[in-house]
């Protein structure tokens, strides 16, 4: 049982209405993997970074296990660097800068050990660098991607060649409107599904998510939280404990999806609670089922009808 | 087992991204009175109308058994008209015109025969009809309570003391936010609890509802729909199936309540398939509990762990 992540591993400059902060630790990598780990092991990662990256942070990663076997270091470049501010509900989010730095020229090494995983998560990249991985691994592999805007806007054509290579799509309710021009997420989703992928989660930030395979529905809430920090990497956290959800099960039939779906949305829960990943280092698997179970219990559903007599 | 709707009849002028009608049938007691209907009778509607209201409607009103014994006829006004616009999403809505007309200067009078209804309903409207209402009616009915941001604005004090009188107040997630100013739904919950009312429905739109009571926290998504024509009187909608279904409990405990939300969800998502308030007119509880089941099938989750052994 193992997951292999493909993804970036960036310095992040977060700035949200109450604090801004740079030189985080972010990349879709850095967060897949990390809420993945308490569900899955082990979680191997590839990805790169360069000559700035600190040390501190390679001890983070190593302290919560991963295998960083697969994570390319490059001497002469900076890591990858992203900018992005916060409006004051916290669901939009402005892109200042984007510094490909060590990603512009990125190919991934899939190291051997991971070519048979149970899942690839392939992290928002470039189509082509997500291709260059899928080349690298076993058919049978379950592989759960995510895309962006930029990708969706710039690379339809190698984009396309992804949808009809993976399992499952993740995206979220803008990546769903962009790709098929419907606001309505369910047209939106039988859409996207014509293009190749079997499953499609749409992700709702707050409003929780949506799983669309073979004529099946699965929605979810959101987890209603008193305090949100910082939104950055809750999209990946999500995809990093679904797929590590889905690697414990010996069949991925529509419960497994629909487990996964509720790890995804529990451990994006987690993420948003501090600044960067800071609250997935570590995280341990108690505290997820415990609000697993706390999750259960504010959406079950009652008695729909009395109870009558004894 | 009956229940009382004190609120608004109307004439809307309805635009949406694809076309645009006038004189529809609307308003809050219409709604509201509609949507409970198929779960409760008797429904008393108090509320008023003009010279200019269209007999088809009185007829479809009536066609439809609703007790009208309260709606006044004013000979020399016209009906209260109201004008909204969506844009493309659906999800944002402009007023473009509210012409009080009869409103000005509505003084319900409840029948004798709802004054000890189960259920009483304070639709939308001025918050001293609201307050005239609550002061003819049983101290025992059970008082669900909707306001808009106009009230909020201009009206603070009188709605605090409408707070202070109802035992549940059903609001939008911007009403919300309006109210207390905060944005985290969790947050904005317990300040408005601490004004007054016992419980809280924050309604989400598309995105489903949130219940907030004594500590509990019940949240279940929106029933998605493929076809969304015309949200006017969704909220309305949601509040009267709530109350319709709250009428037919002889206790209004948890469960209680978690049902009164599942049924005011899914009676909101038939609203929205028609224009105004079509989709409502004779509405077949049939339909109503097939979708309750389509919907308790869609959010069931599934085993989280899978069965070992035989």
């Amino acid at each position: 049982m193992s997951i292999l992540v493909v993804g970036t591993i960036a310095l992040d400059t977060i700035e949200t209405p109450w604090e801004k902060a740079d030189q985080v630790l972010g990349g879709s990598a850095t967060y897949i993997s990390l809420a993945a780990r308490p569900l899955v092991n082990p979680v191997g990662v590839t990805a790169v970074i360069g000559h700035d990256f600190p040390e501190e942070y390679t001890k983070l990663l190593q302290s919560n296990d991963l295998d960083l076997s697969g994570v390319q270091h490059i001497r002469d470049q900076d890591t990858f660097a992203w900018g992005g501010s916060y409006r004051e509900n916290l669901n939009t989010r402005d892109t200042i800068f984007t510094h490909l730095n060590v990603l512009a020229g990125f190919r991934p090494v899939v190291p051997d050990k991971y070519v048979d995983s149970n899942v690839l998560c392939l992290g928002n990249l470039d189509p082509k660098i997500q291709s260059d991985a899928l080349n690298q691994v076993s058919e049978k592999i379950f592989v759960a991607c995510d895309t962006m805007n930029y990708w969706i806007q710039n690379t339809q054509v190698e984009l396309k060649e992804i949808f009809q290579r993976i399992d499952c799509l993740v995206i979220n309710d803008e990546e769903a409107h962009q790709i098929t021009n419907e606001y309505n997420l369910f047209t939106a989703a039988r859409r996207v599904l014509e293009l190749g992928p079997d499953i499609l989660i749409i992700k709702k930030g707050e409003h929780g998510a949506m799983l669309f395979v073979e004529e099946q529905i699965f929605v979810v809430p959101g987890f209603p939280l008193e305090y949100v920090q910082d939104p950055t990497g809750a999209g990946d956290a999500f995809l990093g404990a679904f797929a590590g959800s889905l690697a414990q099960q010996s069949y991925i039939g529509l419960d497994a999806l629909k487990r996964g779906i509720i790890y995804g949305c529990t451990v994006a829960s987690f993420c948003v609670e501090a600044m960067g990943p800071h609250k997935l280092n570590q995280l341990p698997i108690t505290d997820i089922e415990e609000r697993v179970r706390s999750f259960q219990g504010i959406t079950q559903w009652g008695a729909l009808h009395e109870q009558t007599g004894v």
